[in-house]
């Protein structure tokens, strides 16, 4: 059996496609050998169980394939797992294996994130219309395949989406979506797969831009990192959730003199935060391109972070009524 | 002002009603006392900015409260607030003292979980029938007050509350709330607020009866308490929010032997579930039910834990095709 490698050692920067990519390295896996017969063995049960649920047409969990392929093996005191990671791991095998998003095969991670605007999506069948989702909006399901998951009357020009549902809910209930023509969504920090699979088909199916509003922090350009390019651990399903030309709006460095706001709203950075920062200033995407380099470096040279929410100091809604509005009219943006 | 104590010591069990309710201390809080001061000026900070809030019709996320009550004091380098948990603080002091919910006021904590249904809820005028949700569902909303969220076209019989998102997945897949006409509600984990004053209002305005299922371990045990008797630090607010009726449907420690599993389902209890679960057992409220020891005892006896996705290991679908089934027909729950 061959398995593509997952490694960082086999993982590509494609400058010209943007993304992050998988190389060509790969791994014999043999039942004859004893170093392998495990991992062989564990290849074949979590084969089995998709199979089984593609026969179905059912979904699982990452822990409920664990509980599925888990049994102890006759006449012995061996386990075919050892616990969830071994299992998520040849998962992950299994996806590059058979070129497959995990969600192809009928599994998925937690869910996370919401979403409201001018679109209608088809969901299994049900017509939602995300004009109407009230002040809780639309869960986005962990699985947003096109079997699953259609689009219908698209107005929206673009995607808002911002890092915390907080946040969200505050450009929610100030109607940006309906006023500005968008679609809005939340990630709920770290935007899950199901999120960044809805953005990828949005971004590439309807050519909707996508501008990410996330704190002034490594953490927040770390999550525009893995929305635009992908993540080295996933590097195998970039060029099906990552979004190249997605954009970072804010916040930047330079709000706190162009916002005009107060000592109050500055957070020491810590030692880890300056070195996750120069650790993301030195990503092949962020390192020849030369605002990112200017927008981390002032960062660092302020020595605070900032939150969205910094922006409340001036008013509850300056973010939705000026500060969104403003960096729109302007296109002012990092790519 | 006068400020009722919010601590344990000021905590009551009220044995008839089947919550825990706030006992009658009260703390003054003066202007003219140098250890009160900052205090009280932060009470009337936050007041104010409730004031402003309610005025607008606007709400606002704990962390955007601290936001807008920070601001360095004229002349000093004091500021108003050191932090978050500062200002959560007085925010609670304001709910208790006004004898309104945190929601009430305007104020809202973070959002998590999804509903679908036979019910139809107007949220904010938007009309939601909960039956047509697809495979996301309805995010609740952080905030369920009367004069955001009403019901309509409530066909359902009862409430089925699980854990997990991924559990909650499998229910949604398998149409159990269209078969067995119910509601299917999850809080990822903990449910947060917004989850339990839904659940409250359906169960207490709709008579809809609430069972919950959740792991057999500690923390299982502790989301159902919390549902069912409301959490010592927000014993102010458990006339609103808690349920006493809500019943544990399982997972139970009888079901390793009841649902003919493997060993490879136990997950070993730690020194820590241990210590937890003598805790919980000493509850006033499960301290006398006699059911309640002898299920806490049974899963110390059996000295493991089993998650509900330990059912997997018999069928995707037995848990909701024969478990869930079979204990609603039985009316076999702890109480």
């Amino acid at each position: 059996m061959d398995v593509p490698v997952r490694a960082a050692s086999n993982t590509n920067w494609n400058a010209k496609k943007g993304i992050l990519e998988m190389g060509d390295s790969v791994g014999t896996r043999q039942l004859f050998n004893l170093g392998q017969a495990r991992k062989f063995m564990q290849t074949l049960l979590h084969s089995k169980s998709v199979d089984e649920l593609l026969d179905a047409d059912k979904t699982l969990s990452l822990r409920g394939m664990f509980y599925k392929s888990l049994h102890t093996i006759e006449g012995t005191k061996e386990k075919t797992f050892d616990d969830q990671t071994e299992s998520d791991g040849i998962l992950e095998d299994l996806e590059v294996s058979l070129g497959s998003l995990r969600e192809e095969l009928h599994i998925f991670a937690k869910k996370r994130g919401t979403m409201v605007g001018n679109i209608t999506v088809i969901d299994n069948g049900d017509e939602i219309n995300c004009r109407k989702m009230g002040s809780g909006g639309y869960a986005i399901p962990s699985i947003c395949e096109p079997d699953v998951i259609q689009f219908k009357n698209v107005d929206a020009k673009f995607i808002l989406h911002v890092e915390k549902d907080t946040v969200w809910q505050r450009f929610n209930e100030d109607r940006f979506w309906e006023k500005h023509n968008c679609i809005l969504t939340e990630g709920s920090g770290q935007p899950p797969r199901g999120v960044r699979r809805m953005l990828h088909r949005l971004n590439k199916e309807l050519k909707l831009p996508v501008y990410c509003l996330l704190d002034c922090d490594p953490w927040g350009h770390y999550i525009y990192s893995v929305i635009k390019q992908g993540s080295i651990s996933l590097a195998f399903e970039s060029s099906r959730l990552a979004i190249p030309d997605a954009k970072f709006m804010g916040i930047r460095a330079i709000d706190y003199e162009r916002c005009d706001l107060s000592d109050d709203v500055k957070i020491s950075l810590n030692e880890r935060d300056t070195a996750r920062a120069k650790q993301i200033a030195a990503y092949p995407w962020f390192e020849k391109d030369k605002q990112w380099q200017r927008e981390i470096k002032k960062m660092l040279s302020n020595g605070f972070k900032m939150e969205v929410e910094s922006l409340i100091t001036k008013d509850i809604s300056y973010v939705t009524e000026e500060y969104v509005p403003a960096r729109l009219k302007a296109k002012d943006w990092l790519g």
